[in-house]
């Protein structure tokens, strides 16, 4: 089982992700790109402690919005985004490759990832993006439009779970904002071990529900972040499963 | 000899460059990276286009300044300076390489080129950048701290003389502001004609001086930027000079 | 009758509006703030030209969005949006009562027109945004969710239409990219008469329409922009239409 | 005496100042205007707290440069500076007006504070902004070319100090990076009080030095800051020294 962890999202002078330590848990990281969050000199550290550390590096690409933090929907079109994204898959790999590493997935970034797990044009152009920079693995949800569209152009997809959102019935999250969304320190840990031994959830009914993930996503910013990513990998260790860095 | 100009300068809804008509003409397109100018979709038309058309690309790197047009000088820490320099050079190269080229040399734009060409640490924050990227080339006025820098790191410098400034006795440009600073047309094309035959300008007091240029730079901006390239490129072709990328 | 053209939508080297030339013809300018055009300089001396010339001065808002010169739609929560909104207008008002003028409406740009126009939550944003800058006039199409927020908040709305752009019976504009939806130079001036003298347009079927406007919209960018512009002043002017920004 | 600090200087999602303690705590807020720092939200908030708190506003004016949190100096032409200072000055006073206060002063950011104060170019373009923009308040250490702009043009000057930095005999700061710049906690309050009480500070060597203030600036951002702050006004009250906003 693959952790990975949103990082290098500071700007300048702004510190968001404890990205040191959170390197010493994960196996990937999504980095950012520069677009949402990430500047020059964040990003050449974070690949360069990456590296030393083992873990494996991905494009964390987003919408161009430092302003909101790449939360905010956008209606670019698919040629424009598909070069966003290659764009700052390009600027993250000198960095990755300086270190000694690569960059070996994308994974999009907030709205970006919810539009295109919905939406097939802006999903076919993150892809197509991936693809001009040479990169051929996706990091997302499965079930998602952006898996059919990795799929369809044959990139390979690489499916992620979340430890600390809770689940529906159907196997989608529940909203942000209504009851259940976030799971507390200790829900989080026992549902990452639940997805990592039985590959599944208890959905908020309490009903067990397969879900496919060779990947579990910890959050990286917020209070308390660290704490909880390092107790779901003190828990998985503990369990004897083996987290590394899906091949 | 060479043919230089500065393309890929517009950014988003804005055009500067007559980047078709000017891939036709030169033999090396500086392309902008999007820190001074130049969107990602003008970025990959670009490449495609030099690409095609058999030019050399080359990385036009500056100092984050959109509004200012990279034309404000900074102080910018020599790390920080590093790390965007090579963050730009990642970013360009995806698209060189999708349309099958390659980032071949670096140029820096507006006033970094001219502070770096004077100040030998934003000149070694230059050349650590272009390292950084794993670009070895860097296009540059001969004689001056970014040559030394270069030098001094095992970088091969393509030095390069414009077609259109004047020259003082001391083979440095006269400063812009000052009479004789820019030449007319025909002046332009003499000059250009007296550096690819004889390796010499005449400098403002009529003096004949050496100077040492593989490359001719001229304007890609401004009205009629576009006739004097091609009326230089014509006029070197009637010559027989054989205008190629240097090698 | 009002005539308004968007101005000012430069931003440092690029320039895209002849604000100069527009100034001598239209009434009222609706220039860029800054959000998806509009440097500082170019506010203050597009502001002082129009002050002199008797121009109305409006804020033409935007979406944060230089790289997309505010044409991509954004998901801005209405709080931010209203932020947003104010921070542009103020940004303004200091160059146009530095002129001696002020800023006497507020007319969304590009996309955040387009959608505050049918969403009633972005269109409140924006009228909140125009009331914390303490301005009480909005310039927009009729029929709009704009116009809806505005008259609910109490806030004066000046209906526009456009002299190039093609109507559908039921008083919308033929979308962008479908046959009729942009009208030649000679069809905008029989449009723009047609407006002024009979409060009409013909829609694309010939159907005459009755359109409420007391602005008409020329477009400032674009070949030709100047010349369409100047040949609507000069029709209404050769009618006895009396051309003047709305009190 | 007057307590100021810089305050607003988050963005987006970043945040940096813990502005609703420090506005608890000081009499004058430099608040960010989105230059260096600074949202439209965090503007907004900030200034409706600083209004209830009866805390005055000033414009905490940068250069352009989110990316370097605007320490970068940067060679601005003088009218484009003042017009970017006016620019900031505007969309800030919206929102101090919108909460029923005003801004009342201008203070200059980082790099542009220190390139302003020995230099007299810069300095008079940060002047001619504020004029601009109708302020006639300028806040800044005395002895500079920012303090003589300020003058020749008739714009007030609040002369500051600050507590946490030390002085040489010449009562220049000690450059940062050299032993004695930074004051710890005690000593910072002690500095306080001397400056409040006697108008002098301890310069490095030991030696009193006059030094003309009527305000003293301490610092919002870092570990600390809050409780400094507050050590500071406490220890100013409890000496019966009146801690309020310069008239």
């Amino acid at each position: 089982m693959d952790l990975n962890a949103d990082l290098g999202e500071g700007f300048g002078r702004w510190e968001l992700t404890d990205d040191d330590a959170l390197l010493r848990i994960v196996t990937s990281a999504n980095v950012a790109c520069g677009f949402h969050a990430g500047d020059p000199v964040t990003l050449m550290r974070v690949c360069e402690t990456a590296a030393d550390a083992g873990v494996s590096i991905g494009a964390q690409v987003s919408y161009r919005d430092l302003a909101g933090f790449g939360r905010r929907e956008m209606e670019v079109p698919p040629l424009e985004l598909a070069a966003e994204v290659a764009y700052q898959i390009g600027a993250l790999r000198v960095f990755a490759e300086a270190a000694g590493s690569a960059v070996r997935y994308v994974k999009p970034h907030g709205a970006l990832y919810h539009r295109a797990g919905r939406d097939g044009v802006q999903a076919r152009a993150v892809v197509e993006g991936a693809l001009l920079a040479g990169v051929g693995v996706l990091l997302c949800q499965t079930g998602t439009e952006l898996e059919a569209a990795a799929k369809a152009a044959g990139v390979r997809v690489i499916g992620e779970c979340f430890a600390d959102r809770g689940y529906l019935p159907s196997g989608r999250l529940v909203p942000r904002g209504m009851p259940g969304a976030l799971l507390g320190h200790e829900a989080a840990v026992a549902q990452a071990l639940d997805l990592a031994e039985h590959g599944r959830v208890s959905a908020v009914g309490g009903e067990r529900i397969p879900v496919a993930a060779e990947s579990i996503c910890v959050h990286g910013d917020g209070a308390g972040a660290v704490a909880v990513a390092q107790a779901i990998r003190s828990a998985l260790d503990k369990q004897g499963i083996k987290v590394e860095a899906f091949a």
